[in-house]
Formats: C-alpha cells, structure tokens, sequence
C-alpha cells in the first residue's frame, strides 16, 4: 500500500531507485487541457541532482516519457502515465551492503515489512529518488492552479540550525514567488547564502550531512477552500508533505510558537478594506476550521539530515544477526534541502488542486 | 465533505455543537469484541469540561447511546454508531453575535464556504465538541490495541511557554503511561503542575487564553507497520492529528530540531540486543521510511490558545460590511490543552489500529 | 465494511431491524439547499409497510429524525444524519429460530461472518429495512437531480413471470414518470394490475412468496456524464443496485437480449435532428463507454422471492449440528417488488447525483 | 476517473489503443510472492486476438514489461507496474472518420465528456485492449487465490441466442474448470462448438457481429467472504464487471429467472452433510445478503455484439453537423465472447482476492 492517493485528482506512484524506471499515473485531469513542458522539465531540473557542488553528483537526467493521457497536444481526459527510464545506476554499491541496514534509512523497516523481499538497491521504493514523478505531477498541478492565479513558492528557512527570517504573512507577491522558484538556493535574504552554503560544504568535508527547514507560501487560493475535520487543509496538505522521505516536522502559521502565544496575540482579529474582509496578523497560516480564509497558506516543513552519511557508523549484519559497521559509499547529497524545495511545491500543488476540484461542484 | 475517514477502519462524523445530538459511526470492527463501557466513560471523562478549574465550567454529560453495532454484549459486525444528545447549551449567546465572525475561530470560513447557510451556534458542526464521539471510537480502539499490549499515553509538554522535559524516547513503560492516562494534568515531573495550572489561571483572569504542547508515545507497536509515501505512518497519524481542531503543528521523534542536528547525530544506530534488532537513539520517533522500526512512535502535537477568549477583540458585521468589535461571553476553557489528551491519543490509536489491521492479511 | 459508500456524495449506514434505530449520515450535500420534506415523506411511505394487502401488515412509521446538517431551513453543509428509530418489533418471533437458519436470509451466512455474533432478530442490519434510509438519502437527492430536470422513475415489469411491456427507450416523458410515482402498483398497462395482484395474493395464501423485475428510467441525464471502465455509469449502478437486498440480476437497455441481436441490430445508429446528435434506437440503454449519451438511461432489476414464507422449509439447527425444520411466523411480504420500486430509485438517484458533482468541476 | 480501483488491492490502468502502450499498476501486493510468468503469458494469449479465424486479425503480442514491484524473482510488496508497449496498429484508419461516431463506439461519449481532447484512435483510452493489463492483473490475482484452493472457470453459454446448459451450480470440479481454461472456445457440450462458431462465422461473411453469454464458477470460496450492502460479493462484483466494455447484463444464481420463481422453490434448503452446513439447491449463485454461504459463486455476464462491423451505417460527422453513413474498414472480432471469457475471469479474481484480504484481519 501507500502508492496511491487522492479524491478528485487521484495518484498512483511507482518504480524503484534501481529498477527499469519510476513513474506516476494521473487520474482526474480534465481534458483539453495544454501543458508547457518546459515548465515541467524546469520544475523537475530543480529538484534533478548534479547541479551544483551542494548536491549528489550523481548525473540523473530525470527524462520522462509520456505513456498516455495526452494527445494531439492536449490532456485527453484520460489518466495521464509518465515513466523516467532510470540509468547511470551504480546497482553493485549497494549489493554488499545490503544485509546491513543504513542507519536512518528504511532498509531496516522495508526489510520487516516485505519479508527481506524488497528492493534494497539505492532505497528501493524507498528512495527519495521516487519525488521525482511526484514533481512531475506537481508541475502540472501548478500549472492549473496558476491559471486561477494561485502561486505556490519557498524559501529555506534553515540550514543546520542557521535560519533567516520568514515570508511576511501578509504581503506576499506573485514576482517574489517566481524569483525565488528561479534560484537553486532560494532565500529571502541574500546575505545567508554563503554561511548556509559553506555550512553544507563543511558538513560534506566531514563525510557528513545536514537538515534543515523549508518556508512554503500559497498565495491567493480564495477563501472557503478546504473543510473541517478529516478534509482540512492542514490534514490534507500534512498527509501529502509527510510523504515525502526525510520530513519530520510539519507547522501551519505559527505552529509550535502557537504554544508561547496569549489568545489575544494568537487569534486573528478582523476588519473591512472596502467590502472585503481582511485581518490584521495572519498567525493561523490562512486557515481556520480546516478552511482558507483568503490570507497566504503558510507552512514550514522540517528535513531530518541525509541519512547517507561517508561516516564510519555502527549497524548490525540481518543475515548473521550481529554488530558490524559500515561507511556508506557513493555519491549522496550533504543536505537534501535545496533539492526538496520543489518536491514540497508540488505536494503543495497536488492537494490544493484536489481541494479545489472538489468546491468547485454547482450541486 | 470532511467527515468521512479510514481504509479498514472507517468512521463518519456528524453533529452540530447545539444542534439535536453528535455522533459517530465506526464501520469494520470485527464481531464479537466485548467492550469495557467503563474505560470507554473514563476517556470521555478525561474530554469532558467542568471537571476543573482550569476547565469550560460547561457541564455536558457526554453520555453516549448505543444505536447500532453492539449486541448480547459485543460487537456484531454491523456499522456501531453511537450518539451523544446535546444538552445544557446556551444557544442564545450566539444569536447576537452571528454576523460577527469570532477571531481564532472558523465562523468566518464556514461562513464563506457554506453561503451562511452554517449552523454559527457554538462554532456548529467546527466545534471543538465534535472532538467526544472521536474520543469514544478511540477508546474502542485503544481497547482493541492494548490486547496486542500496545499502549498510547501522553503528557502536557508545554503550557503557555512553559515547558518540562520529554519521553525517554527509548524506555517507555506500560506503568508509566497508565499513571499519566489517570491524572488530568498528566506531567512527568510533578513540580510542573503548580506553575503551569498558575499561568493558566492567570490567562483566565486576564479573560485571556493559552495554547500548548502534548507529547505523546505508543508502545509496543512491532516494527514493520506502515507504508511508504502515501500510507506512511507520519502522513496517516498527521492526517487525523490535524483534524483536531486548534492543532497547528506536529512533529515526529526530533522533528523541527532535525534542522539543527547533523546526519552523523541524527541517524539512529543499530546494535544486536541478543536477537532483537536495537538502536542507540530514536531521533526518528520510531518510524522509518512510513514504517515502524520497533521503537516507541513519539510525536509532539501544537495547539494554539483557545480562540474564545472575554477580551475585546476588534472584528466585522458581516451583514453590515463594516468594523465592529466583541467580547466573547460564555463559559470557555482557559487553555484546551489538558481536556484534548486524550483527543489526540484517541486520534493516534483509531490510525494505528487503521494499519495494523491492513497489515494483517496473510495474502 | 459494506456500510459506507460514494465519491462526491458519501453515505454511511448503521442499524439493526429489532436494535434502537436505523440511520444514514450524508456528507457533501451543498449548503444552502431547503429540502421538501413532504416529498421525502411520500417516498418513504412508497417504501413503509402496512400500506396494502400486498405487502406485510407490520406498521412501521418510518419517522426519521434529523440529528445535523440542517439548519435554519436549509442544509447547512455539514453531515446530515437521520435516525428512523425502531417500534412495533416483536423481537421473541426471533429468539427461539435464532440457531436455525432461514433458507434464502443471511443468518447463516451473517453467523459465519461474525462468529454468530451478529444480531440475528428480523436480520439485524441485513434487513431490508436498512433500505428505509437509503429512500431518505434518495429522496434528497432526487430533489436535487429534479432541479436539473433530471428524472427517475419506474414501473413494474415482472411479478412471478407475468411480464408487461416495457418503457419506450426513447421517449420517456417527466409526466409518465411522476404518474408512476404515485402510484402504489405503477404500471405501464393498467390491465396488468389485477392478474399481477391476484398471483401475489394466491402467493399470500399459499404461504409463499413471489419475485419480479423493476424497470427504471432516468431522463434528461445530459450527454458526457460516467466515465469508462471503474467509474462507469453501469459499474456505479450496479454497485448500489446489487447493494439492496434480493436484488439478483441487473441488465441496462437489451441487457441479456443483446446475446440474441447482431451489431446491425443492436448498435444505436446516430442521425442529427437540428444541431442536436441523437440515435434512431437506445438499445444500449443510454450508456456508450460508461458514459451518458443524452438518451433514456435505462436498466431493469431482478428481484428474487422474499425468502421469508410460511410453509415448511427444512434447515439446520446450528447449535445442534443436526437437521431440522421451521415455519416462519411473522407478517411477511408476499412480493417485495411494489415497495422495491422507490428503493431501486433512490439508489439510481444517489449514483446519479454522485456522478454529476464529479463532471462539474471547471479545472 | 474511472482508472482507478480497489480496496486492499489497488489498481490504476491507463493507455489508450494507439498510444505509446497500456499499462496498469497493482497495489498491495504481499511482499515475496514468486509469480508463474508463463501462467500469466498463457491467460493474455486466451485474450490476444490474432489466435483464430473467429477473432480479430490483428497481431498484437501483448507482451508485458514489468516496471517495478518485482525483484529477485519475487514482488516486492511495493506497486508492481506493467507495461504493454503497442505495436502493429493502423492509426489512419482512424484519421478519417474521426468525426463520425462509430454506433455502439464510445466514440461520441467521449467526445461529449472530454470536449473532443479524447484520443480517438482505435477508441483510445475506451478501447477492449485495455482488457489486456486488467488480465495481466487478473492472472497474479489467480495464481494467489489458487494457493488458497479457490478456482475461476468460465463457459461459453450462448452465443447470439444458441445456448447451451449451464453448471451444475452444487457440483463444480477443479478439473472441469482447468480443463475449460485450456480451450480457446470453452463449452460444457462439445457438440455445441461447431453450430456456435458457424454462426460467428456467418456473421463475419454478413459483415455484422455477435454477442454472447459468459456464465463463471468461482469455487471453494469459505463461507464468510463478503459483506452485506456496499459490500456486497454482488455489488464488488458487478462493479468490477460492467467495467468490461461491451458488458450489458449480469446475473447471480437464478439471477432473472428468480421472478418466475416462488419462494418455496428460490429458497436454498438446509441440512448437515456430517458436520458441514449444505444446501440442496444453489438458486442463489452462492451468495446470501452479499456473503458467500460456502456453495460455488455463479454468475452470467451478458456482452452485446461488437460494435464494430463493415456493413455500412448511418452515422452523422460532428465536425459539420450533417448526417453521413459510414462503413468500419479494419480487422475485427466478429464475435468478442470468447476472447471475453479470461477478461471476465481476471476481474472476478482480483474482485475476490481484495474481498479476501479484507476478511483476513485478527483485529
């Protein structure tokens, strides 16, 4: 289980890091609908490793090939199937290991649950590598949201413990979503770029790795969006982030500070700009009751550090059930959060146009 | 839509905060399980407001009605749903204040995204009341888990600010979570209680209101439940957790401060403990790659500040289009904190037992 | 499981025929709508027994009690849920067969399932009565349909092997249909009503029980709706179809007499008439590829002989593991079909509203 | 919608006739199970036309890639993902009445729902050839039940109104069932294969087509699979079955007969066979209130000629709004039925492994 999801736009995931390829179906597509590839392609170029000395060197072009659903130029109402043939695998690095669980990573679980029988090549199934047709699908989901005006962009918040300072919660314009969704290390402000940067190079040095915490914003999603309890948009949006490999922490608005706020600090308070309803603070994140409220959707997901580590770390070996240890080889990403960037705006992407599919009905 | 939730174990939620009655069926658990009624009361109790004062002094006696699904004493197999009738409820505080969407709370979005038609008494079908018939189908499910000895406890970790230490994350024990299960300011160090039940009183005296943080573990889960992406533990239980209503944020094992943590510190090591696969840490909260490693499951849960607070508060007639201001009359809780405890162990045990069972089949 | 249902209009069923009530919750009716409750009274009461000599003499009132979702007059958005609560059971009828299987029930294959455990008075949740909230979600949900002018009705096709004819497939008008509805015995040729009526009743006093075939009709359905393969109009219907109780065959337009034409007689040719597309036949009952054609919708339903008859019918005694024998006290239906027939309605309208919210979307 | 399916096993089939290939993804398949390639070559090659006069011409291999989900000659338990790339189609035979709507095609439907977008090449996406991935699923859902003892057989039972007997419904072998799966035009009486194959034949030399009947065993089902409503073994079934294109009616058991029957003669009678629960008939097709009662599940599928013949029709070109005929060049089944019967197969099988799996749980 778990490779599908969804109630008016519908996912089916699949593949493995190793295997033939990876890939993603759509169901829920209208038909008629024109997609601009090169958008897609960009979207999935950001996330794509082998761009920059911050990131695996591992070259994966990430070329999808269209299976169906699109014909003549056009999405054909059909599901909509798109497969990344993998290559340039190194498949033998993982074959002398793989009775030894890397520590932080699924090998241990994937191993319990499935028997021993999965595919431990590279994480298998388990591979980050799988965001891979996530924002693909997400590409297309944007796409269709922009055309409603709704923009989803981030910033990295923190690196390693190094944090700037968050979206105003308020203000929040098209252009500066766009500039950032234009730079491989998206921040607000430009000056953290070097420390962030040479922190994740020092960690790479060390045969080590860092996390960290990505800042997400959707902007001019209309209120009355989402609904209480088990269709809300945090429930919703958290079900998806969570999916992502290495996310541990998930807030809305002010999240955790919530707990140092009074009411009177926390609560929103109301006034009238004209004829529209607008409020003062925005420390819900645009929702209330599971609802948008016509403010930016504001939320902050949190990276566990890459698990890949060249570190000499402690594990035992499954199939003689005892302590052993072992170096991780390869070519591993010091801090995953740069890439995940575009993978968490397309999860973004994916609930929000399922959500709206579903308020749009006239019955 | 929002109302409906589960793969195995399904349930549908109804019912307005002053309308007829609230409920809940439950849909897929199996024939012939005979409930402990009193330990389903002892949960529903913990709930209840008006046992403190640092509580609603609203007395709601929460007594549920069995309609369907329980018979000669068991379960039948068949959908059980049950009802709990309103009572005690002050309808006409709201009367007034009906065009005057209270900050914090979800009058204003329901209002939007259901044309007005909302029943606004008491936040209607958005109140935190809805949360009771969540507690008692928990209670079930807490019931059918503790024959596997899998237990769910929890603690006030945060108070307005005010914060004790957590779980050990690694040595938990069944006793431990009980005594908690039993107190109604569940702490693991004693010398909290008095300053946090002080600054919550201070907040009502204030006419003000304060928000939190619950830790919360379960235990003797085995390892290799859960999923991968969309059925992943983390997405499952965050999907539920987030339905509560005023939850703002959750994180598993480290969570946020996984951002601060290198690879090297994060990564949670194996050793051989005889046969028994261990680690050193559980930074990752028991789960790995959506599936449990053996490890007690540790997440915290952030809620804000209770959106009904008597200060004054500058909102909007919505009849009128225009700026007005109200205080908030009615007997509120200070801080909602203690009374959804429960809730939330009650949200983490329908999702366990939700996996468990999928994880079941011998096909 | 078997108790919830639907995609964009979701349904939850609970009851046992002799426990407190009966009941249904309906989540993702639009807010804003006013119900006529006088309508959903008369499709109950076409539903209730006790209304003629043709069907069992049990008074049962059907007085459903609205617990939520609606509000001031309207529906408020939230979960309807109503209750039918139970009266005029004579549970002792039940006690002493409890262990002897009724021939054509589900006692047996209810004790099975759930390790006897199941509520065996009058069937417990497999009664037929569950279908008595299924008319009152129905009946919502025609309201809704007919303000788009879709309509649904049906007439008796079938009783014991005495057979009228059936709809013309093309030319199917609102007022036939609403004629129909109320009558207690709706027929095409009124000449058929005496015969039929008298093998019903020589049934009665023969102490047996007697089958028959419904034909139903949804007109005005535009062209588009449905989906191929699992969301087919055929697929989605006959899903809920088959749901109802001693439904034991389902055919849409030619059905099993399509095994008897060649493609020559059987494809529906296509001529315009003004700018409109229609077909010089509906053989395929309205259906091409899943999906409406802008014709008649058009299906029959097979019904079998209520299983409960007086006569002497061997069986076992399950408690004994030995061979026995009952007569089956109780007031009984000779024929279900005339109080079938708002059922199978209510099920088509449910399906049919379903499938219309999803083909409204505009993303 | 419509491309996706299932509960505890989850399907999403896509790819259009024409297109790049069709394929289908396969959730919640255990971990470790060896799969029989050659068993699952030779259930597609009963569906492959190609393989006799009375079938199509066209050569299509359907030979399956598999994309993920299988690794060291085992699954994975993580979605197993097939692919059939197309190959050998004639793609402008369709270019020029691409306008004109096939009778009995889905050609017009399509156009309707998916505003023309709809690749109309060999019925794209509507197409019988996405049967070929459903069968591919069917034969893995096969081989599992056949672990368990429980056998799918199928037979021919009429074909354009020439019918043959059907199953003793009490007495069905694993021999007679295997047996029938190694026929390419399986009959229970030899001798009605050649006056049903003249007849297909005649029509093939009339240009014009026919339908048929398809009557199914599945047996040594336990008693206890199923569940009432929703649920039911007839409303899954039914569901999955009338996805078939081409599918028009379905019965179980006496299924339409039932109307001409009296309850005293529908009634399945009890009585001990030792200590095993028996019934002298099996009027029910094995099924009561949607649970299996241990007897043989038998059902008939009814499939309406194909649509597709050379003789000229009357159709209209949607382009210009006028009305033009039309005569269908290119190579098709004269008769579809028995290329049917793995297709009917397939879709019982994995009907009932999800039902299976679902009833498995010890919670």
């Amino acid at each position: 289980m778990g490779g599908m999801w969804g109630n008016n736009l519908k996912l089916s995931i699949f593949g493995e890091s190793h295997g033939p390829g990876i890939g993603i179906v759509i169901d829920g597509l209208k038909a008629g609908i024109k997609l601009d590839f090169d958008e897609i392609k960009r979207e999935m170029q950001r996330r794509a490793p082998g761009n920059s000395k911050l990131s695996s060197s591992r070259k994966e072009k990430d070329e999808f090939k269209i299976i169906s659903g699109y014909f003549n130029g056009k999405t054909s109402g059909s599901p909509l199937c798109a497969i990344i043939f993998n290559s340039n695998q190194r498949s033998k690095d993982y074959e002398k290991t793989k009775d030894i669980p890397r520590p932080g990573h699924a090998d241990y679980t994937g191993y319990v649950k499935y028997y021993a029988a999965n595919d431990y090549r590279g994480g298998g199934h388990f591979s980050g590598r799988l965001t891979a047709p996530l924002v693909f699908a997400g590409a297309i989901a944007k796409q269709i949201l922009q055309r409603e005006n709704i923009f989803i962009g981030s910033h990295i918040k923190n690196i390693g413990g190094l944090e700037e300072g968050g979206f105003n919660p308020l203000d929040i314009g098209i252009d500066l979503l766009k500039e950032l969704s234009y730079s491989s290390f998206p921040l607000l402000d430009s000056q953290m770029e070097k420390p962030m940067q040479d922190l994740i190079l020092d960690a790479k040095k060390d045969l080590d790795s860092l996390g960290g915490i990505i800042e997400t914003a959707i902007i001019n999603l209309p209120a009355g969006i989402g609904s209480p309890f088990f269709d809300s948009i945090e429930s919703r949006l958290s079900h998806m982030l969570f999916s992502i490999p290495a996310v541990k922490g998930l807030e809305f608005g002010q999240g955790f500070n919530m707990a140092r706020l009074k009411g009177s600090q926390a609560n929103d308070e109301y006034y009238m700009d004209g004829d529209k309803v607008k409020t003062y603070t925005n420390n819900n994140g645009g929702i209330l009751g599971g609802i948008s409220n016509g403010n930016p959707i504001i939320f902050k997901t949190a990276f566990k550090p890459t698990p890949s580590i060249g570190k000499k770390q402690r594990s035992v070996d499954l199939s003689k059930n005892k302590n052993t240890s072992l170096e991780i080889q390869g070519r591993h990403d010091p801090c995953i959060v740069p890439r995940a960037v575009p993978v968490v705006e397309a999860a973004a992407a994916l609930v929000i146009l399922d959500l709206i599919m579903e308020n749009d009905s006239s019955y």
